[in-house]
């Protein structure tokens, strides 16, 4: 009989991914880089602020005029002037005297804090009161404080967010290396499937891997790229295989039959040079007939035909590759941060493989909660029905009403 | 003295907010509308699955046949055939027959269940045993029992995903009517900010809101459309401002100095026919300077120029505002799922604003810790460092070590 494989499960899966390199490198324009993989580390070559800066509005002075101040008791300044902001001012501040600044704005020489608007008055228009005390440096931001000249800001492998890009911006770096985004063939196979603008004759069913696989590789950052439907033959897999690993830098082939058309698969992968099979089957419930391949460097993830199997397995096999492949460092690949739900009913399972329920996720009073949606697991209404999966663990037969798992956003 | 205003709490101005309207609509292919806003019901016209079909690998046929079977007295069944994927058979399975059929594949006439390929024994070439006792309908999935004809299957104001994309497919939904994305016209503004290109002078810095701002509004859907840096003069404010309200279907502005500008920002709004100031200052730490105006039905928001504060009320503020121009359901704004985390140690806080410290969020045995990143507000290598934000509420002073409180992925 075809079709039994070693199991494995998903930690012996993942092990294998280590073989796998990040693409090479470009450099753009730091406004594109938004959700990019930096290639390069980030040095500053300035210090930030270049000049000490207020933090708050009011009036720079020494801070020990201010030294025992009360509201009964305040401090009384000399105004002396004001730095407008943006500007240079060789105003000196000396003892008795205050200086008006703006939040942002350059604290003068002599000057070592700011008394905030809020407690001071007018006097008269050259005359100020305080009633606070501060300390040295209150409410100002050192020469080199936020960022030193020579420091690592940002380090190779970390995925660019909007106060990365504004902290480049902030030290002058306006270009930026990045990984090149992996380019991903899709391949949808099965002698019943077809393009979405037929009408299915009875037995055919339409092609809908191709735009949920599709949709899951542009959110983890790659450029899919759709290589067409294809018969279970041993010829035109081949065909459209040889074009995926020619036009991409990952191949996806999504099974129409679950056990048959992967054995074919796995056929027709052996006569490219340099092929390693890494897995075939893992234990992990829906979607245990996965077939994962090294092609010459290339990853070849091959994904059970259901589209809730597919989708599933793409999550946790697919996306961790994409990412290896966009360059993420590997400890942000392997160490995302988890959010953990309790379920609220019983959730039964079997023991053995790793089950991901479909769950609806509800927050009550700071309780996250995964209410099951149970179905057939070839239903695609129940995924979208749901906004979470919940895992059971390998050797679990299931979660009692209130237990917490793990849970995944979808 | 100018710049003191009547602050508002975050809820007082989140309700001003229902005024807003959801753009227009556009008609797309179903492949490019991933994370756009549905304004249209999807109905789905067709019954999925349009045929019987098997959700595992095995054997088709009368449930009844199997009734009291076991592994030492199992049903004997006769093979009749096999349907092949993607085809029509008009084989019937009789009483004592079997028809081969794999995941997916159509159940013949006449069967009422699948029999898994795992609790069968071929005795000969035409003749099976079957371990397993079955119930009507196990192992199948009727027609019409993931979707039903007629159905909504997706409602307006849904925002799209995977699945959602896959269902489309599946129904052969091949175009769908998704809302505008907003176009965000950004001005930065302030005497002291300049270009990052450029070497700053003493007292001058570079525009790092630019950057940050737009970022933001690339992540919440919007199209980021930068107007440039303005001097906080009357006439250059109003120019620009003109030209985003022109140009764009959101104006947003981060100011220099933070309580000057936006009180010359809202006297050149006076100036625009059906302006209405719907709030000025709010109470909210980091980021009590916010503008919020209605513009003749177009959304203003004045964000204060620190970078850090700049971010923080753009989150709460600016993000809800896209949405609602995106077209997303008032449900899905208001009821996102929030994470909890608990405070690593104590985070003092003053009471009367909603306070919002950076923290590093790191998870320990399915605890999320929240690590402080204690800093002056001005420094945005303090932004890098964190990775969520931290809430305070508007009655607390501060989270005692081990308290749990929300918080905000950054």
């Amino acid at each position: 009989m075809k079709g039994f494989f070693k199991v494995q499960t998903p930690d012996q899966l993942y092990k294998k991914m280590d073989r796998f390199k990040p693409l090479s490198s470009e450099k753009i324009n730091i406004e594109d880089s938004l959700h990019r993989v930096l290639s390069e580390d980030i040095i500053s070559p300035i210090n930030l602020p270049e000049f000490p800066r207020s933090t708050v509005d009011g009036f720079a002075l020494k801070a020990k005029d201010t030294f025992g101040v009360s509201e009964k008791n305040p401090a009384i300044l000399r105004m002396v002037g004001e730095i407008p902001m943006g500007q240079v001012s060789d105003i000196e501040v000396k003892e008795g005297e205050a200086v008006k600044v703006a939040t942002g704005g350059m604290i003068p020489k002599g000057a070592d804090a700011v008394e905030m608007v809020e407690f001071t008055e007018w006097v008269d228009s050259h005359t100020l009161h305080a009633f606070k005390t501060l300390s040295p440096l209150e409410n100002m931001i050192q020469v080199g404080e936020d960022v030193k000249a020579g420091e690592v800001v940002l380090h190779q492998g970390h995925w660019i967010r909007p106060q990365d890009i504004g902290l480049m911006a902030g030290i002058g770096k306006t270009d930026v290396h990045i990984h090149l985004r992996p380019r991903v063939g899709i391949i949808s196979s099965g002698d019943e499937i077809v393009s979405i603008e037929t009408v299915p004759k009875l037995g055919e069913i339409r092609d809908i891997n191709r735009y949920t696989i599709l949709s899951m590789v542009k959110e983890a950052g790659g450029i899919p790229l759709f290589l067409g439907i294809v018969k279970d033959r041993f010829n035109d897999l081949k065909e459209r295989i040889e074009l995926g690993l020619r036009e991409s830098d990952m191949v996806v082939i999504t099974g129409g039959s679950s056990v048959g058309s992967l054995d074919l698969t796995e056929e027709v992968l052996q006569i490219f040079p340099g092929t390693e099979i890494l897995g075939h089957g893992v234990s992990i419930r829906p979607g245990k007939p996965t077939l994962l391949a090294d092609i010459h460097g290339k990853p070849f993830l091959g994904l059970p035909g259901h589209p809730v199997s597919a989708m599933v397995i793409f999550h946790f096999f697919g996306k961790p590759i994409l990412k290896i492949l966009s360059g993420l460092s590997r400890e942000i690949i392997w160490h995302q941060i988890k959010l953990r739900a309790k379920a609220s009913r019983n959730i039964p399972s079997v023991p053995g493989r790793e089950d991901y329920v479909r769950v609806k996720l509800e927050e009550r009073e700071g309780t996250l909660w995964a209410h099951p949606i149970f179905g057939k697991s070839g239903a695609i209404s129940n995924l979208v029905k749901a906004n979470g999966l919940i895992r059971i663990g390998i050797n679990e037969e299931g979660l009692e009403e209130g237990e917490e798992a793990e849970v995944i956003l979808i």
